[in-house]
Protein backbone atom coordinates (compact mmCIF):
# COMPACT_ATOMS: atom_id res chain seq x y z
CA UNK A 1 0.00 0.00 0.00
CA UNK A 2 0.85 3.86 -0.60
CA UNK A 3 1.18 6.41 2.28
CA UNK A 4 -1.62 7.64 1.52
CA UNK A 5 -3.53 4.19 1.61
CA UNK A 6 -1.86 3.08 4.50
CA UNK A 7 -3.14 6.32 6.20
CA UNK A 8 -6.81 5.82 5.34
CA UNK A 9 -7.21 2.26 5.71
CA UNK A 10 -5.35 3.30 9.54
CA UNK A 11 -7.87 5.94 9.57
CA UNK A 12 -10.84 3.76 9.02
CA UNK A 13 -9.98 1.41 11.39
CA UNK A 14 -9.34 3.79 13.96
CA UNK A 15 -12.86 5.48 13.41
CA UNK A 16 -14.72 2.32 13.88
CA UNK A 17 -12.45 1.26 16.81
CA UNK A 18 -12.77 5.07 18.04
CA UNK A 19 -16.57 4.68 18.38
CA UNK A 20 -16.29 1.46 19.81
CA UNK A 21 -13.79 2.92 22.78
CA UNK A 22 -15.75 5.54 23.22
CA UNK A 23 -18.64 3.86 23.97
CA UNK A 24 -16.85 2.48 27.21
CA UNK A 25 -14.85 5.29 28.06
CA UNK A 26 -16.55 6.79 30.79
CA UNK A 27 -15.58 7.86 34.53
CA UNK A 28 -16.81 4.44 36.00
CA UNK A 29 -16.75 1.93 33.30
CA UNK A 30 -17.49 -1.32 35.20
CA UNK A 31 -20.17 0.16 37.21
CA UNK A 32 -21.86 2.09 34.39
CA UNK A 33 -21.46 -1.01 32.40
CA UNK A 34 -22.59 -2.95 35.55
CA UNK A 35 -25.49 -0.94 35.75
CA UNK A 36 -26.54 -0.72 32.05
CA UNK A 37 -26.52 -4.87 32.51
CA UNK A 38 -22.98 -5.34 29.86
CA UNK A 39 -20.78 -7.53 32.06
CA UNK A 40 -18.28 -5.71 33.46
CA UNK A 41 -14.40 -6.25 32.63
CA UNK A 42 -12.49 -9.14 34.08
CA UNK A 43 -10.51 -8.09 37.11
CA UNK A 44 -9.06 -10.00 39.08
CA UNK A 45 -9.69 -11.30 42.57
CA UNK A 46 -13.18 -9.83 42.66
CA UNK A 47 -13.37 -6.31 41.53
CA UNK A 48 -16.44 -5.97 39.25
CA UNK A 49 -15.32 -2.37 38.48
CA UNK A 50 -12.33 0.49 37.90
CA UNK A 51 -13.50 4.40 38.77
CA UNK A 52 -10.66 6.61 37.66
CA UNK A 53 -10.04 9.56 40.15
CA UNK A 54 -7.92 11.64 37.67
CA UNK A 55 -8.74 14.49 35.73
CA UNK A 56 -7.67 14.86 32.29
CA UNK A 57 -4.86 17.69 32.53
CA UNK A 58 -4.81 20.44 30.12
CA UNK A 59 -3.01 23.89 29.62
CA UNK A 60 -5.61 25.51 31.27
CA UNK A 61 -6.00 23.40 33.96
CA UNK A 62 -6.69 25.80 37.18
CA UNK A 63 -3.75 25.74 39.69
CA UNK A 64 -3.37 26.61 43.11
CA UNK A 65 -1.22 29.66 42.37
CA UNK A 66 -2.95 31.23 39.57
CA UNK A 67 -0.30 30.81 36.62
CA UNK A 68 -0.08 27.83 33.67
CA UNK A 69 1.79 25.07 34.94
CA UNK A 70 1.76 22.54 32.19
CA UNK A 71 3.00 22.70 28.41
CA UNK A 72 3.95 20.68 25.59
CA UNK A 73 5.91 21.06 22.69
CA UNK A 74 5.16 19.24 19.72
CA UNK A 75 8.71 17.64 18.72
CA UNK A 76 7.43 14.97 15.77
CA UNK A 77 3.93 15.04 13.66
CA UNK A 78 3.03 12.24 12.09
CA UNK A 79 1.74 13.99 8.68
CA UNK A 80 6.03 14.92 8.39
CA UNK A 81 7.29 12.35 10.77
CA UNK A 82 5.48 8.89 10.31
CA UNK A 83 4.56 9.61 14.06
CA UNK A 84 3.80 11.77 17.03
CA UNK A 85 5.58 12.62 19.71
CA UNK A 86 5.99 15.95 22.41
CA UNK A 87 7.99 17.11 25.03
CA UNK A 88 5.78 18.04 28.21
CA UNK A 89 7.03 20.63 31.06
CA UNK A 90 4.91 20.34 33.91
CA UNK A 91 4.87 22.17 37.30
CA UNK A 92 4.70 18.80 39.61
CA UNK A 93 2.00 20.54 41.83
CA UNK A 94 -0.29 20.36 39.02
CA UNK A 95 -3.42 18.36 37.83
CA UNK A 96 -4.90 15.67 40.01
CA UNK A 97 -1.74 14.94 41.62
CA UNK A 98 0.61 13.96 44.61
CA UNK A 99 1.88 15.63 47.60
CA UNK A 100 5.18 13.55 48.69
CA UNK A 101 6.70 14.02 52.08
CA UNK A 102 9.69 15.85 51.04
CA UNK A 103 7.31 18.80 49.45
CA UNK A 104 7.04 20.11 52.85
CA UNK A 105 9.94 18.66 54.63
CA UNK A 106 13.44 19.17 54.47
CA UNK A 107 14.15 15.64 54.30
CA UNK A 108 11.20 13.64 53.95
CA UNK A 109 10.44 11.26 51.70
CA UNK A 110 10.60 11.52 47.92
CA UNK A 111 7.41 10.45 46.10
CA UNK A 112 9.82 8.28 44.33
CA UNK A 113 10.52 6.47 47.56
CA UNK A 114 6.44 5.91 48.70
CA UNK A 115 6.84 2.44 49.80
CA UNK A 116 4.31 0.61 47.47
CA UNK A 117 1.94 -0.90 50.31
CA UNK A 118 1.40 2.78 50.82
CA UNK A 119 -0.07 3.39 47.08
CA UNK A 120 -2.38 0.68 46.68
CA UNK A 121 -4.73 1.51 50.26
CA UNK A 122 -8.23 0.88 51.42
CA UNK A 123 -10.31 4.60 50.46
CA UNK A 124 -12.47 6.52 52.64
CA UNK A 125 -14.62 9.04 51.37
CA UNK A 126 -16.25 11.65 53.67
CA UNK A 127 -18.92 13.51 52.57
CA UNK A 128 -18.79 17.06 53.41
CA UNK A 129 -20.93 18.28 50.16
CA UNK A 130 -23.70 19.86 52.47
CA UNK A 131 -21.34 22.24 54.41
CA UNK A 132 -19.43 22.77 51.87
CA UNK A 133 -22.66 24.36 49.81
CA UNK A 134 -23.20 26.23 52.47
CA UNK A 135 -19.66 27.55 53.34
CA UNK A 136 -16.66 27.20 50.30
CA UNK A 137 -14.00 27.72 53.36
CA UNK A 138 -15.54 23.97 54.97
CA UNK A 139 -13.35 21.98 56.60
CA UNK A 140 -12.91 18.16 57.25
CA UNK A 141 -13.14 18.02 61.37
CA UNK A 142 -12.21 15.22 63.98
CA UNK A 143 -16.10 14.57 63.95
CA UNK A 144 -16.57 14.52 60.65
CA UNK A 145 -14.03 11.66 60.85
CA UNK A 146 -15.71 10.40 64.20
CA UNK A 147 -19.27 10.36 62.53
CA UNK A 148 -17.66 8.57 59.67
CA UNK A 149 -16.07 5.62 61.61
CA UNK A 150 -19.67 5.32 63.50
CA UNK A 151 -21.23 4.55 60.51
CA UNK A 152 -18.38 2.49 58.98
CA UNK A 153 -16.44 0.93 61.21
CA UNK A 154 -12.77 2.00 62.10
CA UNK A 155 -10.48 3.42 59.67
CA UNK A 156 -8.40 0.90 58.22
CA UNK A 157 -4.40 0.60 58.32
CA UNK A 158 -2.80 2.04 55.37
CA UNK A 159 -5.97 3.99 54.37
CA UNK A 160 -6.70 7.55 52.09
CA UNK A 161 -8.70 9.52 53.76
CA UNK A 162 -10.95 11.43 51.09
CA UNK A 163 -12.78 14.60 51.74
CA UNK A 164 -15.79 14.30 49.10
CA UNK A 165 -16.64 18.50 49.15
CA UNK A 166 -18.15 18.16 46.03
CA UNK A 167 -15.92 20.53 44.50
CA UNK A 168 -14.74 18.68 41.49
CA UNK A 169 -18.17 19.59 39.66
CA UNK A 170 -16.88 23.61 39.63
CA UNK A 171 -13.91 22.86 37.44
CA UNK A 172 -13.81 24.78 34.55
CA UNK A 173 -15.48 27.49 36.26
CA UNK A 174 -14.22 30.59 38.42
CA UNK A 175 -15.87 28.29 41.43
CA UNK A 176 -12.88 25.76 40.95
CA UNK A 177 -10.28 28.54 42.47
CA UNK A 178 -13.10 30.63 44.01
CA UNK A 179 -10.80 34.16 44.69
CA UNK A 180 -12.21 36.81 46.49
CA UNK A 181 -11.78 40.55 45.81
CA UNK A 182 -8.90 40.75 47.84
CA UNK A 183 -6.93 37.59 45.95
CA UNK A 184 -7.54 35.04 49.03
CA UNK A 185 -9.12 31.79 47.55
CA UNK A 186 -12.16 29.97 48.82
CA UNK A 187 -12.55 25.84 48.53
CA UNK A 188 -12.72 23.67 50.71
CA UNK A 189 -9.73 21.17 52.43
CA UNK A 190 -9.20 19.65 55.92
CA UNK A 191 -8.43 20.86 59.09
CA UNK A 192 -5.25 21.21 61.10
CA UNK A 193 -7.22 19.09 63.71
CA UNK A 194 -8.53 16.28 61.70
CA UNK A 195 -5.24 16.06 60.14
CA UNK A 196 -3.66 15.60 63.62
CA UNK A 197 -6.60 13.31 64.82
CA UNK A 198 -5.61 11.01 62.17
CA UNK A 199 -1.82 10.74 63.06
CA UNK A 200 -3.22 10.26 66.55
CA UNK A 201 -5.71 7.54 66.24
CA UNK A 202 -5.34 5.71 63.05
CA UNK A 203 -2.54 4.52 60.48
CA UNK A 204 -3.73 6.15 57.49
CA UNK A 205 -0.87 6.72 54.49
CA UNK A 206 -3.10 9.76 52.84
CA UNK A 207 -5.42 12.32 52.65
CA UNK A 208 -7.34 13.26 49.01
CA UNK A 209 -8.91 16.50 48.71
CA UNK A 210 -11.34 17.14 45.31
CA UNK A 211 -9.84 20.66 45.80
CA UNK A 212 -6.77 22.39 44.77
CA UNK A 213 -4.82 21.77 48.71
CA UNK A 214 -4.98 19.73 51.44
CA UNK A 215 -5.74 22.97 53.24
CA UNK A 216 -8.86 25.06 52.50
CA UNK A 217 -8.47 27.73 50.66
CA UNK A 218 -8.19 31.23 53.03
CA UNK A 219 -5.56 29.33 55.03
CA UNK A 220 -2.48 31.41 56.25
CA UNK A 221 -0.05 29.16 56.86
CA UNK A 222 -0.74 25.40 55.08
CA UNK A 223 -1.11 24.40 58.70
CA UNK A 224 -2.59 21.21 57.54
CA UNK A 225 0.41 20.61 54.77
CA UNK A 226 2.42 20.98 57.46
CA UNK A 227 1.09 18.70 59.82
CA UNK A 228 0.46 15.77 57.60
CA UNK A 229 3.36 15.53 55.19
CA UNK A 230 6.24 15.11 57.33
CA UNK A 231 5.06 12.57 58.80
CA UNK A 232 5.61 10.48 56.21
CA UNK A 233 1.83 10.82 54.58
CA UNK A 234 1.24 11.41 51.04
CA UNK A 235 -1.86 13.61 49.87
CA UNK A 236 -3.87 13.84 46.83
CA UNK A 237 -4.90 16.67 45.41
CA UNK A 238 -7.63 17.72 42.88
CA UNK A 239 -9.33 14.28 42.65
CA UNK A 240 -11.99 13.65 40.51
CA UNK A 241 -15.06 11.25 40.74
CA UNK A 242 -14.88 11.31 44.52
CA UNK A 243 -19.02 11.06 44.17
CA UNK A 244 -18.90 8.26 42.32
CA UNK A 245 -17.32 5.45 45.07
CA UNK A 246 -18.84 4.26 47.91
CA UNK A 247 -18.00 5.42 51.65
CA UNK A 248 -16.10 2.48 52.21
CA UNK A 249 -14.79 -0.63 50.86
CA UNK A 250 -12.89 0.60 47.31
CA UNK A 251 -9.23 0.35 47.16
CA UNK A 252 -7.72 3.50 45.96
CA UNK A 253 -4.46 2.80 43.65
CA UNK A 254 -2.13 6.13 43.60
CA UNK A 255 -0.59 5.69 40.47
CA UNK A 256 2.21 8.51 41.52
CA UNK A 257 4.91 9.19 38.99
CA UNK A 258 8.40 7.72 40.41
CA UNK A 259 11.38 10.50 39.31
CA UNK A 260 14.15 10.69 41.85
CA UNK A 261 14.29 13.31 44.37
CA UNK A 262 10.65 14.60 43.26
CA UNK A 263 8.35 16.70 45.65
CA UNK A 264 5.18 14.83 43.96
CA UNK A 265 3.53 15.10 40.62
CA UNK A 266 0.41 14.16 38.33
CA UNK A 267 -0.65 11.13 39.06
CA UNK A 268 -3.01 8.56 37.37
CA UNK A 269 -5.49 7.70 40.19
CA UNK A 270 -8.22 4.78 40.21
CA UNK A 271 -10.46 2.90 42.57
CA UNK A 272 -11.04 -0.61 42.21
CA UNK A 273 -14.46 -1.16 43.69
CA UNK B 1 8.13 26.63 68.80
CA UNK B 2 10.78 28.54 66.41
CA UNK B 3 11.80 27.47 62.60
CA UNK B 4 14.77 25.99 63.51
CA UNK B 5 13.52 23.89 66.34
CA UNK B 6 10.22 22.67 64.09
CA UNK B 7 12.91 22.18 61.48
CA UNK B 8 14.68 20.03 64.32
CA UNK B 9 11.55 18.30 65.55
CA UNK B 10 10.32 17.03 61.94
CA UNK B 11 14.21 15.81 60.87
CA UNK B 12 13.90 13.49 63.95
CA UNK B 13 10.72 12.29 63.31
CA UNK B 14 11.28 11.36 59.35
CA UNK B 15 14.70 9.73 60.52
CA UNK B 16 12.62 7.23 62.31
CA UNK B 17 9.74 7.09 59.79
CA UNK B 18 12.39 6.92 57.22
CA UNK B 19 13.80 3.66 58.83
CA UNK B 20 10.18 2.72 59.50
CA UNK B 21 9.41 2.90 55.43
CA UNK B 22 12.69 1.66 54.30
CA UNK B 23 12.46 -1.74 55.83
CA UNK B 24 9.09 -2.07 53.64
CA UNK B 25 10.51 0.02 50.37
CA UNK B 26 11.26 -3.22 47.59
CA UNK B 27 10.04 -3.75 44.84
CA UNK B 28 7.39 -6.69 45.88
CA UNK B 29 6.77 -5.37 49.24
CA UNK B 30 3.51 -7.76 49.59
CA UNK B 31 5.50 -10.81 48.29
CA UNK B 32 8.40 -9.83 50.38
CA UNK B 33 6.41 -9.33 53.67
CA UNK B 34 4.94 -12.69 53.15
CA UNK B 35 7.99 -14.76 52.44
CA UNK B 36 9.79 -13.14 55.47
CA UNK B 37 6.56 -14.02 57.91
CA UNK B 38 5.40 -10.78 57.94
CA UNK B 39 1.60 -9.99 57.46
CA UNK B 40 1.29 -8.22 54.20
CA UNK B 41 -0.71 -5.09 53.62
CA UNK B 42 -4.79 -5.11 53.44
CA UNK B 43 -5.50 -4.72 50.62
CA UNK B 44 -8.97 -5.00 49.24
CA UNK B 45 -10.61 -8.49 47.86
CA UNK B 46 -8.15 -10.81 48.36
CA UNK B 47 -5.11 -9.03 46.78
CA UNK B 48 -2.23 -10.34 48.52
CA UNK B 49 0.79 -8.12 47.46
CA UNK B 50 2.05 -5.54 45.15
CA UNK B 51 4.40 -5.43 42.41
CA UNK B 52 6.26 -2.17 41.24
CA UNK B 53 6.82 -2.60 37.26
CA UNK B 54 8.25 0.89 37.24
CA UNK B 55 11.93 2.08 36.97
CA UNK B 56 12.72 5.31 39.14
CA UNK B 57 12.95 7.87 36.79
CA UNK B 58 15.98 10.02 36.89
CA UNK B 59 18.48 12.60 34.42
CA UNK B 60 20.50 9.98 33.01
CA UNK B 61 17.88 7.25 32.61
CA UNK B 62 18.61 5.33 28.75
CA UNK B 63 16.54 6.69 26.00
CA UNK B 64 16.16 5.43 22.43
CA UNK B 65 17.48 8.16 20.75
CA UNK B 66 20.05 8.48 23.21
CA UNK B 67 19.90 11.74 23.82
CA UNK B 68 18.39 12.96 28.05
CA UNK B 69 14.99 13.06 27.78
CA UNK B 70 14.23 14.14 31.42
CA UNK B 71 15.08 17.34 33.45
CA UNK B 72 14.19 19.25 36.31
CA UNK B 73 14.41 22.71 37.85
CA UNK B 74 13.95 23.31 41.76
CA UNK B 75 11.57 25.96 42.03
CA UNK B 76 11.10 26.68 45.63
CA UNK B 77 13.32 25.04 48.01
CA UNK B 78 12.71 24.37 52.18
CA UNK B 79 15.82 25.93 53.29
CA UNK B 80 14.78 29.17 51.34
CA UNK B 81 11.31 29.03 50.71
CA UNK B 82 9.55 26.04 54.13
CA UNK B 83 8.55 24.37 50.86
CA UNK B 84 10.54 21.98 47.83
CA UNK B 85 8.78 21.97 44.68
CA UNK B 86 10.61 20.97 41.08
CA UNK B 87 9.19 21.69 37.38
CA UNK B 88 9.47 19.04 35.00
CA UNK B 89 10.58 18.70 31.81
CA UNK B 90 10.00 15.16 29.62
CA UNK B 91 9.92 13.31 26.33
CA UNK B 92 6.50 11.25 26.72
CA UNK B 93 8.96 8.44 26.03
CA UNK B 94 10.74 8.35 28.67
CA UNK B 95 11.70 5.77 31.67
CA UNK B 96 8.99 3.24 32.53
CA UNK B 97 6.15 4.73 29.83
CA UNK B 98 2.79 3.75 27.73
CA UNK B 99 2.99 4.49 23.90
CA UNK B 100 -0.95 5.24 22.89
CA UNK B 101 -2.33 4.92 20.03
CA UNK B 102 -1.97 8.05 18.52
CA UNK B 103 1.87 8.21 19.00
CA UNK B 104 1.76 5.97 15.86
CA UNK B 105 -1.00 6.75 13.99
CA UNK B 106 -2.89 10.28 12.43
CA UNK B 107 -5.26 10.10 14.85
CA UNK B 108 -5.62 7.41 17.13
CA UNK B 109 -6.57 7.11 20.55
CA UNK B 110 -4.72 9.65 22.95
CA UNK B 111 -3.34 8.44 26.09
CA UNK B 112 -5.75 10.55 27.58
CA UNK B 113 -8.60 8.66 25.83
CA UNK B 114 -7.50 5.01 26.58
CA UNK B 115 -10.57 3.55 28.70
CA UNK B 116 -10.40 2.87 32.46
CA UNK B 117 -11.12 -0.77 31.68
CA UNK B 118 -8.42 -1.27 29.59
CA UNK B 119 -6.08 -0.37 31.82
CA UNK B 120 -6.75 -2.37 35.05
CA UNK B 121 -6.01 -6.00 33.42
CA UNK B 122 -5.09 -9.27 33.13
CA UNK B 123 -1.50 -9.60 33.22
CA UNK B 124 0.00 -12.85 31.00
CA UNK B 125 3.68 -13.10 31.10
CA UNK B 126 6.16 -14.63 28.66
CA UNK B 127 9.43 -15.87 29.82
CA UNK B 128 11.89 -15.11 26.97
CA UNK B 129 14.80 -15.00 28.99
CA UNK B 130 16.62 -17.91 27.62
CA UNK B 131 17.14 -17.08 24.15
CA UNK B 132 17.37 -13.44 25.15
CA UNK B 133 20.82 -14.32 26.65
CA UNK B 134 22.20 -16.37 23.92
CA UNK B 135 20.91 -13.91 21.34
CA UNK B 136 20.16 -9.97 22.28
CA UNK B 137 17.92 -9.54 18.87
CA UNK B 138 15.39 -12.38 19.93
CA UNK B 139 11.85 -11.91 19.38
CA UNK B 140 8.55 -12.82 20.96
CA UNK B 141 7.15 -15.11 18.39
CA UNK B 142 3.49 -16.45 17.70
CA UNK B 143 5.01 -19.86 18.72
CA UNK B 144 6.00 -18.42 22.17
CA UNK B 145 2.41 -16.94 22.66
CA UNK B 146 1.03 -20.64 21.67
CA UNK B 147 3.46 -22.13 24.42
CA UNK B 148 2.06 -19.82 26.61
CA UNK B 149 -1.37 -20.59 25.82
CA UNK B 150 -0.66 -24.45 26.22
CA UNK B 151 0.61 -24.04 29.73
CA UNK B 152 -1.82 -21.35 30.76
CA UNK B 153 -5.24 -21.39 29.12
CA UNK B 154 -6.46 -18.89 26.52
CA UNK B 155 -4.92 -14.79 26.90
CA UNK B 156 -7.65 -13.47 28.81
CA UNK B 157 -9.82 -10.77 27.49
CA UNK B 158 -7.95 -7.32 27.86
CA UNK B 159 -4.70 -8.85 28.72
CA UNK B 160 -1.11 -7.38 29.24
CA UNK B 161 1.08 -9.95 27.41
CA UNK B 162 4.63 -8.85 28.61
CA UNK B 163 8.03 -9.68 27.49
CA UNK B 164 9.86 -11.04 30.15
CA UNK B 165 13.46 -11.02 28.46
CA UNK B 166 15.72 -10.28 31.76
CA UNK B 167 17.05 -6.77 30.01
CA UNK B 168 15.83 -4.82 33.07
CA UNK B 169 19.17 -6.08 34.93
CA UNK B 170 20.59 -4.62 32.33
CA UNK B 171 20.02 -0.98 33.54
CA UNK B 172 22.47 1.18 34.22
CA UNK B 173 24.85 -0.70 32.26
CA UNK B 174 26.01 -0.09 28.67
CA UNK B 175 24.11 -3.19 27.37
CA UNK B 176 20.44 -1.96 28.20
CA UNK B 177 20.83 0.13 24.42
CA UNK B 178 23.50 -2.46 23.53
CA UNK B 179 24.63 -0.24 21.26
CA UNK B 180 26.84 -1.72 17.88
CA UNK B 181 29.98 0.26 16.06
CA UNK B 182 27.24 0.96 12.99
CA UNK B 183 24.96 2.64 16.19
CA UNK B 184 22.13 -0.18 15.60
CA UNK B 185 20.68 -0.92 18.93
CA UNK B 186 20.55 -4.29 20.32
CA UNK B 187 17.48 -5.63 23.08
CA UNK B 188 14.67 -8.31 22.50
CA UNK B 189 11.45 -7.05 21.17
CA UNK B 190 7.75 -8.47 19.98
CA UNK B 191 8.32 -9.87 16.04
CA UNK B 192 5.64 -8.13 14.29
CA UNK B 193 3.92 -11.51 13.07
CA UNK B 194 3.34 -11.94 17.56
CA UNK B 195 1.61 -8.68 17.13
CA UNK B 196 -0.14 -9.39 14.39
CA UNK B 197 -1.57 -13.37 16.15
CA UNK B 198 -2.74 -11.24 18.92
CA UNK B 199 -4.78 -9.33 16.90
CA UNK B 200 -6.14 -11.84 15.09
CA UNK B 201 -6.43 -14.56 17.81
CA UNK B 202 -7.07 -12.70 21.59
CA UNK B 203 -8.65 -9.60 22.91
CA UNK B 204 -5.49 -8.23 24.57
CA UNK B 205 -5.33 -4.80 25.23
CA UNK B 206 -1.46 -4.07 25.69
CA UNK B 207 1.76 -5.32 25.13
CA UNK B 208 4.61 -5.08 27.85
CA UNK B 209 8.40 -5.18 27.07
CA UNK B 210 11.05 -4.57 29.52
CA UNK B 211 13.35 -2.96 26.80
CA UNK B 212 13.68 0.32 25.44
CA UNK B 213 11.15 -0.29 22.55
CA UNK B 214 8.46 -2.74 21.58
CA UNK B 215 9.88 -4.03 18.27
CA UNK B 216 13.49 -5.35 19.10
CA UNK B 217 16.49 -2.99 18.77
CA UNK B 218 17.64 -3.82 15.13
CA UNK B 219 14.01 -3.54 13.67
CA UNK B 220 14.52 -0.81 10.50
CA UNK B 221 10.79 -0.07 10.34
CA UNK B 222 9.38 0.02 13.91
CA UNK B 223 6.65 -2.81 12.53
CA UNK B 224 5.64 -3.89 15.50
CA UNK B 225 4.61 -0.51 16.93
CA UNK B 226 2.95 0.08 13.13
CA UNK B 227 0.83 -3.58 13.19
CA UNK B 228 -0.14 -2.81 17.15
CA UNK B 229 -0.80 0.87 17.95
CA UNK B 230 -2.90 1.98 15.12
CA UNK B 231 -5.37 -0.85 16.64
CA UNK B 232 -6.33 1.06 19.20
CA UNK B 233 -4.23 -0.90 21.71
CA UNK B 234 -1.55 0.54 23.89
CA UNK B 235 2.14 -0.42 24.47
CA UNK B 236 4.33 -0.25 28.31
CA UNK B 237 8.10 -0.04 27.50
CA UNK B 238 11.32 -0.45 30.02
CA UNK B 239 8.59 -2.63 32.65
CA UNK B 240 10.63 -3.12 35.64
CA UNK B 241 10.13 -6.54 37.71
CA UNK B 242 8.81 -8.78 35.18
CA UNK B 243 10.88 -11.40 36.33
CA UNK B 244 9.21 -10.98 39.99
CA UNK B 245 5.33 -11.40 39.23
CA UNK B 246 3.84 -14.98 37.98
CA UNK B 247 2.87 -16.04 34.71
CA UNK B 248 -0.54 -15.96 34.83
CA UNK B 249 -3.18 -14.35 37.42
CA UNK B 250 -1.85 -10.97 38.31
CA UNK B 251 -3.68 -8.24 37.69
CA UNK B 252 -1.34 -5.20 35.94
CA UNK B 253 -2.36 -1.85 36.88
CA UNK B 254 -1.75 1.10 34.20
CA UNK B 255 -1.12 4.40 35.77
CA UNK B 256 -0.88 6.07 32.32
CA UNK B 257 -0.79 10.24 32.54
CA UNK B 258 -3.57 11.55 31.17
CA UNK B 259 -2.75 14.77 29.44
CA UNK B 260 -5.03 15.79 26.60
CA UNK B 261 -3.90 14.45 23.40
CA UNK B 262 -1.06 13.07 24.47
CA UNK B 263 0.87 10.26 22.56
CA UNK B 264 1.90 8.27 25.86
CA UNK B 265 4.12 9.47 29.20
CA UNK B 266 6.02 8.03 31.89
CA UNK B 267 3.41 5.69 33.80
CA UNK B 268 3.34 4.23 37.49
CA UNK B 269 2.56 0.77 36.98
CA UNK B 270 1.51 -1.74 39.34
CA UNK B 271 0.44 -5.70 39.50
CA UNK B 272 -1.42 -6.70 41.94
CA UNK B 273 -0.35 -10.33 42.50
ZN1 LIG C 1 0.59 19.62 45.68
ZN1 LIG D 1 7.22 4.94 23.70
Amino acid sequence: MCDACVMESVKQKMLSRRSFFKAAAVGTAGIAAASAGIAPPALAQGHTGVTDLTHELYEEFPTFFGQQQFFREEKFNYAKDKFNMFELRVNEHTGTHVDAPLHFSADGLSVAELPVEKLVVPLAVIDIRQKASADADAQVTPDDIKAWVAANGDIPENACIAMLSGWSAHLGTDKFRNVDANGKLHFPGFHVEAAKYLLEETKAAGIAVDTLSLDHGPSPDFATHYAWLPEGRWGLEAAANLDKVPAKGATLVLGAPKHRGGTGGPARVFALV
